[in-house]
């Protein structure tokens, strides 16, 4: 029989306690339940960064996987715990906007406040939901506790602001930096859903104090030091430099604006 | 059936072969073991962290969890490997203290030195014996070999200097900081269940060149830049600053003298 | 029954989500999978580094173990995916020099082009080969596709370089440093095997400013700050300094040429 998964994506780093105490109470509740990490090197308080890279990542794992995502500036306040389904997925975190891009993918997605405290851990701290909360409502939900259980459905969770461009002139759109990676790369916010005639005609990036003009296949294929744009495994345009750091070459990173002229 | 748990607590880092070694080795004696990392970012040598981030863990743990834990400038000479029963569980590492803060916790706990060399992988390295020592003996002990069988029960292991504060008048109290989390929170030795009525009185904590007289219940409720006191989710009282780094602010780290006084 | 273990080797950083999609990707075709991390650390695009971690990690793990090693500057172009038959065990990843430490120390090994696109994820990216290649390759063969099915029998796969020493002269030998840990250890290419007269006979070691001619059997029996030689856990002979970084001390790093007498 497959184990049920449960992923972990917070801001808590390897160096602490923090997220193995997370998975000892989750092999506590749920002692058949595979712990997969997504990431836990975030920069503190980096929602949009989680965000980005759970919506990256969620497409590729089985159905009913419980993502739990903890990067969590107000924790112990009011804001509320949430549990999300969409994609046959379930998604457990704070609600202050982490979920956003599974939101905009995922039209079809169902949001309950969490409310059940019987399946928090007691006494609950105020300071590490993700021990208390987040962790055990995960556990207990892959032991088939049904999500109705858990809370009622609600309407007015955070909603995610637009993460798409928005067409500044007949032909231009402003777009941003949604991520850069280990390598570098710059994620812009331009996807090949959304501009299908990116790759098929003549095009303006302008970036920093550069503007490209040349859409790549793969990394290798471009000049050492040229910042190319490729159509990213992610379906998101990129800036990329073989071999180098496009962010470094173009002094460049999340949130930085982008103009895209298509002729 | 659930399977057992071995936890890994090094100062191997991520970077080298050697978690993945011990890892192979593991499940080669024992395929059914699930490995989960506590931490392998100790800065190298570090016995004192590695013993508190293990305290903070294992409580969350199911019983019949194998710890083992590995930071051992003293890899290779006379220094005994030692089995720990304490809490229902298990802890595997070198005797230099590494488990001090597990025997302060658990009064009762039975040490024992690991003398079985069948347990061993052979040949033995002398300067690798979390591959040769530690996790072979902890994947046997989870195949169902009985603690006795792996050497005699010992009196004269390293015990632990007292991680407590120290009265130094009639409502002051010396103390130290333990752990500097990644968020910057320095987790001082004050324990809430030692100092009942912290949460109670008036009090002032120095530490650096500030004095804190403040208590709060979360990070998010304390000014910008203001240093507070907060009861941390283990149970200590740590140093925060509002999405910001105490350690940073007062330039204080592991071993920084706190002073306490209660009124 | 024992679930396979498939080990993962990479450039791609633990703060991306391409490692966790990798896992996603495995574990929906393989669900009993269970996944090791080896290293994800190196630096991009250090190939060599990657054929000596997982070197060093293999000998270690269960038969069948699947061990992906995915370290590509060329993702995309006319290198080919490769899947190796070594020791019991199977390595895939991209044909460029990384499995090139296995072939040396496993005379007899297989190598097969993969070229059986029904085991690829589809559409295939042009960037992100291990997902959609490597990672689905190797849960296939974990759920017993045989290795034949991926594609035929290659010899023209690329060979590794000698990574052993040159003899120079009668006694004199010119060798490299293959590996620095996170200790700081410089990892020689002088294999204990290779020179076992090594740990018999009065030598002279050359590297950097400093001639070495002690051999130590553990890092702590050396002086602070005296650069000793050790036959290391791996094999090779090691320089080390009790506590501290031979690498700082003595400014060498990977590649650095060494220069070995035996008197």
């Amino acid at each position: 029989m497959p184990r049920s998964i449960i992923t972990l994506t917070t801001d808590f780093g390897l160096s602490d306690h923090f997220v193995a105490t997370m998975k000892g109470v989750i092999r506590s509740i749920s002692p058949l339940a595979d712990i997969i990490d997504i990431t836990h090197d975030l920069r503190p308080f980096e929602i949009t960064q989680a965000s980005f890279l759970l919506s990256q990542a969620y497409p590729y794992f089985p159905k009913k996987t419980v993502h739990v995502a903890v990067v969590d500036p107000g924790v112990g306040t009011a804001r509320r715990p949430i549990l999300v389904e969409a994609a046959g997925q379930y998604f457990i975190g704070p609600d202050n906007g982490i979920f956003g891009m599974i939101f905009s993918r995922e039209k079809k997605h169902k949001v309950r406040a969490i409310t059940a405290e019987q399946y928090f851990l007691q006494p609950l701290s105020r300071t590490f939901h993700g021990r208390d909360v987040f962790a055990p409502a995960a556990a207990h939900l892959t032991r088939g506790v049904p999500p109705s259980k858990f809370g009622k459905l609600i309407k007015d969770y955070l909603k995610p602001m637009s993460e798409k461009p928005i067409q500044t002139g007949r032909r231009i759109w402003t777009g941003t930096i949604l991520h850069v990676d280990r390598f570098g790369n710059l994620i812009t916010n331009f996807h090949k859903d959304d501009f299908p005639t990116l790759q098929l005609r003549p095009f303006e990036l302008a970036i920093g104090a550069v503007t490209i003009r040349r859409l790549a296949l793969t990394y290798s294929e471009c000049e050492s030091n040229e910042p190319v744009l490729i159509i990213g495994s992610s379906g998101y345009a990129e800036v990329a430099v073989n071999q180098g750091s496009a962010a470094q070459l173009l002094g460049c990173g999340v949130g930085a604006p982008v103009e895209l002229t298509i002729y």
